[in-house]
């Protein structure tokens, strides 16, 4: 190997550790850290941040990819040094513009604003919290100076979980939802639907059908861990080690649609080539990609009907006293229910577009500047109720539902929902490839779709951009109007009607 | 604040907060990882262990102790300050000596020999162990290499377990202690002693019970948390911030003298004064300072009959089938049963030096390379029999049985039995200030002996050598009689005959 890329990639393999050791640092103390050990975790996490900015923007980087911009030239495109030399030039580029001390301070905000969120929601306090969304906001603004002047302050924001996207694009495909979103809700939301009840759904009965469905879409205790948290997430500390998590309550059966919704992310991590370990390829290629997986599994499989046909008798045998009873069509009926909600993660696939429009015309109001956090609450909830017809009754069940701006990730929210326009065009170009694919879900048997998703797209990492990704995966840029029609062809008559 | 006193103290404190990363890595790879993740964390710790290592011995830290030695001076030899420049300046003449490299690969190795051994003794293979033995000491050789040539090579390894401490020392006092046991284990080995039975004892009870003792002693969730591993082991992150494990078996209750024991070395953790938090003086002084709190609350108060008076209503209602009518006398002579047995960890107080005593000779024997890894299960059978006076049946239950060596942690072992040495000092000591404390522990209150530990001793951390240490919580340097003493009285007349 050219020596300037074994040290390239040695260095890189020394970042991908330290970015690995804080990932840790944040899983731990979302799943397993006493209460009492925030305090000094805040300033681990400062401290690894900054030592793994500091080694990633080292100029030493910077010249060996200069360096090698001739042998970049001299390989195939779609090599993996060819694609490492160039994804790592940008992001080098983008990191070197943030000082160590912002990257330092903006961890130890969001590892100390993620604490005060949990007191804050459990107590329905926004103004406990209020000063963590200024702080926050603040960084933000610092953050965003380190990059020349843009159109839109927000499109900073937006790039770091969809490198290349345009704040313009996402309220393109955003206005177009909104013009069929709402007559859609209007249309569904006062169909009668059917429920799977109050329970109780025992705790582990819930794990246990959850860990059958997850086996089933490519889950396996060597790779994979489950455990429970207030917030369901997925985290990635190598190919062969990837952490999902849910919640279980014991009056709905949630936690296995979080199940499936985070193994989704889970597979997307578990399939990027063993080749990218240790490099800044070794991910998910974009947070609205991750978030086409989890969607895809979770909603565009895991509420179908030949799904359905599969858990039926699963769901049956794991809950006996409660849904004996349970018909197929009542089971596909209730698990595809449209109805207005408060809490974003809960909503169904025709509602939730609306619950992330309004996040995103709030975050772009606090960070232009037009909107204060004082006023935040009651510009949540005057929009909630003019997108979603009903009113907010607490904070808790309102702006302080989402662990995100704690942390502050803003420019995260819109992925959610480009990320369910993308998983229906992903998946039309599945079935496209293998056009009996959901008699196989009838079986049980995933394998077909997991084969083809990790081969045209998990297998990729971050090798290419989100776009050109997209673009190989689906066969189009992005597009809402796949996403439009399998909404309309599946709600605009009411399931199971 | 002296600002080159600031800039220490700055670069201390991300030391300590690299270093507690690695520690999370090690727990979580202990506790939580599955296991197809070993192979990218060897990855993982090998760069935490080099960068803490390379921000360690930084020529800046250097020159800041050299210019801080006046005022090291100037301020009493109590104070945190000069503590701090004392201390850290030993450390760093030390850690100087290593090279980044040889302090890598020595915790890569660590990770991956972990990984190896915990295989090789499920499938009772020590072949498959020998190859990362051989890998341990050749490294063990390169780091002693790094050293001034001293008396014994030994001496360089029992230094990081034990500052100060010198091979001919332990050998003293291991002499002597050799003197006594010999005859006290024939003398007592042969009583009859009652025994718990069998069980079944369920997982949930044990656990349970463990928490309930643990709590007397303690314990509080809000800073500690208790997992099950295959190596009961305590982990700090932070002063608020304590993991400890144990294990369960189904046919005994170990656990619960597995949580007394590390709870012991938690508790110890726990009491670091706050103001030492993220320096090099925040943890316990030595490894057998450590493990004379594991003994003293495990042994000293965890097997006395004051202890038992507590515990006994507890068990009886804890396994009310297999315990209903257990009576105290019966529960205080079955938990100080003396009996030669093959496990460390389950070996009683009068046997357990034997065991030490052995793996300190093989370990000397090793390192001077007098015994081969070809001949260590040879020679590690023919010594405990003869020490022990019983076959050793296979390696799972000989050689392969602790984790230790798997790690590269040679040097430890003797610390084990100077921390029994030393707890019964301690206690001593603690009983002449309050006289009257073990009334206290019939009642369930444990919290004089624990403030007066965090007083005396927790409190302390690594502000003076393990030598001051000692003698300032129990009044004398390391001596071997008071817990000749403590052993004959308990033992050589049977315990409730």
């Amino acid at each position: 190997m050219d020596e300037r890329l074994a040290e390239l990639r040695r260095r890189l393999g020394e970042v991908s550790d330290l970015r690995s050791a804080l990932s840790l640092l944040d899983w731990d103390q979302m799943v397993m850290m006493p209460p009492a050990g925030a305090a000094v975790r805040a300033h681990r996490v400062a401290t690894l941040e900054r030592v793994s900015h500091e080694r990633f923007v080292d100029p030493r980087i910077g010249e060996l990819l200069d360096e090698l911009r001739d042998l970049e030239g001299s390989l195939p495109y779609d090599s993996d040094d060819a694609c490492l030399i160039r994804v790592t030039s940008r992001d080098w580029e983008k990191a070197s513009r943030v000082p160590a001390d912002l990257a330092a301070e903006q961890a130890r905000a969001a590892s100390e604003g993620m604490e005060a969120w949990v007191v804050a929601r459990e107590t329905n306090d926004y103004a406990a919290f209020r000063p963590w969304l200024d702080r926050h906001l603040d960084l933000k603004r610092q953050y965003i100076a380190c990059f020349d002047a843009v159109n839109d302050p927000y499109d900073v924001l937006l790039d770091d979980y969809e490198p290349g996207m345009k704040t313009s694009e996402v309220e393109a495909v955003f206005d177009r939802l909104r013009e069929e979103l709402v007559p859609l809700i209007r249309e569904t939301g006062g169909a009668i639907a059917d429920s799977l009840g109050k329970g109780p759904f025992s705790e582990d009965a819930q794990e246990a059908l959850g860990v059958t469905v997850m086996t089933a879409f490519g889950y396996d205790p060597a790779s994979f861990r489950l455990d429970s948290t207030v917030h369901p997430f997925c985290s990635s500390f190598g190919t062969s080690d990837i952490r999902v998590t849910t919640r279980y309550r014991d009056d709905d059966l949630e936690s296995l649609f979080s199940c499936m919704h985070e193994i989704g992310h889970g597979l997307y991590e578990r399939g990027v080539s063993p080749a990218l370990e240790r490099t800044p390829l070794a991910s998910g290629c974009s947070s609205a990609l991750h978030e086409s997986q989890s969607r895809l599994w979770e909603n565009v499989v895991g509420r179908s009907l030949p799904f359905c046909r599969w858990l039926h008798p699963y769901l049956v045998a794991a809950f006996p006293n409660t849904l004996g009873n349970l018909t197929l069509e009542r089971l596909h009926r209730a698990i595809n229910k449209v109805e207005p909600s408060y809490i974003r993660v809960d909503a169904d696939e025709v509602t939730y577009g609306m619950h992330i429009i309004l996040r995103f015309e709030l975050e772009r109001e606090l960070i232009a500047g037009t909107l204060s956090t004082a006023d935040l609450p009651e510009a949540w909830n005057a929009r909630f109720e003019e997108y979603l017809g009903i009113p907010v009754p607490d904070d808790r069940r309102g702006v302080l539902q989402d662990v995100h701006w704690s942390g502050g990730s803003f420019g995260y929210f819109p992925t959610y929902q480009l990320g369910n326009v993308m998983s229906v065009q992903i998946w039309e170009a599945a079935r496209a490839s293998l056009p009996d694919i959901e008699d196989r879900f009838e079986e049980g048997d995933f394998s077909e779709l997991g084969d083809w998703l990790r081969e045209n797209l998990y297998a990729l990492g971050r090798k290419y951009t989100p776009r050109e990704t997209l673009e190989r995966v689906a066969g189009a840029p992005l597009d809402p109007e796949p996403y439009l029609r399998y909404l309309r062809e599946k709600y605009a008559t009411p399931v199971g009607a």
